[in-house]
């Protein structure tokens, strides 16, 4: 056991997540330093005052033993399992005046966080529609098919449909909690989480215990962001978390992707407002965000197309004279010309064509269409 | 009557509308001279041979007079009617190989087309769901209002649920047919198309009695996106005509606006492909299609907000403490400090100040939340 585990372990502990004067404290001093200035009540600019009031409940020691036991794990900056990509937080605009790398990781479950880098963020609203639902939960299926780890926040709505769509392939999925990895939250997605922590990983900056506290939500929110290559948002209302987790992804120059949905849904208000300013990318399924996300020239899809028709294939002045057939009575050259209104010659050399080609037939003096080309 | 006039009238009955060989021709030896050179079977390029196959049918004064008579007019390029933005058909890159200004313009109806300089495309589907309609004619009604005039081409779906939509208000509407304008396409719109030559206008290149051929249609969306400021796709399969249309204003450098929907519905999927490939922009309502055909910064919209809550205007320092604020069991100052993580006396201001505003009341030595704070 390194000091510095242990002062991570305290100061996760002492402090909130995400607070930027003690990130700022621990660039500058280290978390050696800043645990024993706490310690000694000299550590400044009012970090020292708040975390005073809980220097009682600190016991570092025992409190990584006691998570060891339960099969939790603290992981930190240095470590081999730091997913360096949480790094990219300490150069991150501020995002609702919260920010900076977290103190250490809480972890639960097989999943180890450096495997991460290509990971995929699906979040959205908790009031989500049955729609919204239903492609977030395709959208992480497709994503893990293709290897990419999908991380969410476990709350209802859409990050549980993103969480179950990527675990009933029986790919692991990964949830980042505003609590304690020991407990769950909201409690009715406790064998959800459980599920989780046997196949995936559930990932707190709060130690084990904590409550989910609002300032936490969205600390957590930056995690998402930070571990994740990109983050998709399902369904977001005007003032949906999930905005939050995009806003980080932004701050962070990570692509953001959004699903669109009815205008008349409140439920797509914040993706539309966000793909509208530019902010977000469409995404339509998990072959758009795979070409977002994918890099490189992966997955880069072809434009959808119906299948072709045997009249594709024919040029627009072949159209022309087609379309100048009658369908039933026939018509001669002339008139079938006249309303084309493409020259004889040319008309002549293109009914012959089509013939060839099963669309007309020639009947008596004139011409009518085949039957198979009748609508 | 000026050669001018009755060599165009004739013109329209002679070729195909959006030729590129005819504009070509029109622009190198004017409308009298191809005319002449169609007449005296001497013009250049297969114009020649295509209209001579019509050359029975042609007498331009007389259509004239039995259009006048019909309370139809011919407007061609000089007329003081005559909407001069459709003069940059002349340099846009060809669509589906057609392309050119119109030799003149068929018309029926009060609205004048050199008035439509600021007018709205709103296209989309035939086979659109009830959704789709009920978008069209809310952003119709909204761009209406707004005194822009609203464009489309009369077919079942988005089409009529546009021209619906401004019509509903009083507002006048422009159809553009790929028929002559004494027709009717589709007939089910007999009473609609009466109702826009009362109050707006219906127009066509093609001359009266012209059936709507295929062709014609696509010359027609040429027409539709060069004669607005901007066009409004509102819902569109992979293969819809709206995105003929919609290709057109993008060849013009004019604004593309999608409405975007369900990403389960064929009929949002054209839109969809269109806005991910930055071709164009997502509009979900009147205020946005406002805000970019408006110009100027006219209808520069706020993003939309919720009400804001008292809740709102507290810091977020305030907000932490008053979340470790018991619901009903008072706790005591040091209490609340240690679960807030916020030093003592940050939390002693920070209580007075929120029992001022009424959040937390005191309850002996401790506090909890004020009756009106509890959820």
């Amino acid at each position: 056991m390194t000091d510095e585990r242990l002062a991570r372990a305290a100061l996760t502990r002492l402090t909130e997540p995400a607070d930027l004067r003690v990130a700022g404290a621990l660039a500058q001093v280290g978390a050696v330093r800043l645990y024993d200035d706490i310690l000694a009540q000299q550590a400044q600019g009012g970090v020292g005052a708040d975390a005073a009031v809980r220097l009682d409940s600190v016991d570092p020691a025992r409190e990584l033993e006691r998570a060891e036991h339960r099969g939790i794990r603290f992981v930190i900056p240095g470590d081999t399992e730091w997913p360096t990509q949480l790094d990219d937080l300490g150069h991150a605009e501020p995002v609702s005046e919260l920010g900076g790398v977290p103190i250490g990781l809480w972890v639960r479950g097989p999943v180890r966080l450096d495997h991460l880098a290509d990971s995929t963020a699906i979040v959205g609203s908790r009031t989500s529609t049955t729609y919204g639902e239903h492609v977030a939960a395709e959208i992480a299926a497709g994503v893990a098919r293709a290897g990419h780890c999908v991380v969410s926040g476990a709350a209802f709505g859409i990050d549980q449909a993103a969480h179950r769509g990527a675990l009933a392939l029986d790919q692991p999925s990964v949830a980042v909690l505003a609590c304690g990895v020991d407990r769950a939250y909201p409690t009715a997605h406790r064998n959800l989480l459980e599920h989780m922590a046997q196949v995936g990983a559930v990932v707190s900056e709060v130690p084990l215990g904590c409550a989910p506290l609002k300032v936490r939500f969205l600390a957590r929110n930056r995690l998402i962001a930070g571990l994740t290559r990109g983050t998709v948002v399902v369904e977001a209302a005007i003032r949906s978390g999930a905005l939050n987790t995009a806003g980080w992804a932004e701050s962070l120059s990570r692509p953001v992707m959004g699903v669109p949905g009815a205008v008349t849904s409140a439920q797509s208000q914040g993706v539309h407002d966000r793909i509208r300013r530019g902010a977000a990318s469409l995404v339509t399924g998990p072959h758009d965000v795979l070409e977002v996300i994918g890099g490189m020239g992966d997955h880069q899809q072809e434009p959808p197309r119906e299948p072709e028709r045997p009249r594709d294939r024919l040029t627009r002045r072949h159209h022309r004279v087609l379309e100048a057939v009658p369908v039933h009575q026939p018509a001669p050259l002339a008139s079938i010309a006249a309303t084309a209104g493409v020259g004889l010659l040319e008309v002549q050399t293109a009914l012959t064509y089509l013939a060839g080609r099963g669309f007309v037939d020639r009947a008596g003096t004139g011409w009518r269409l085949a039957e198979g080309t009748r609508r």
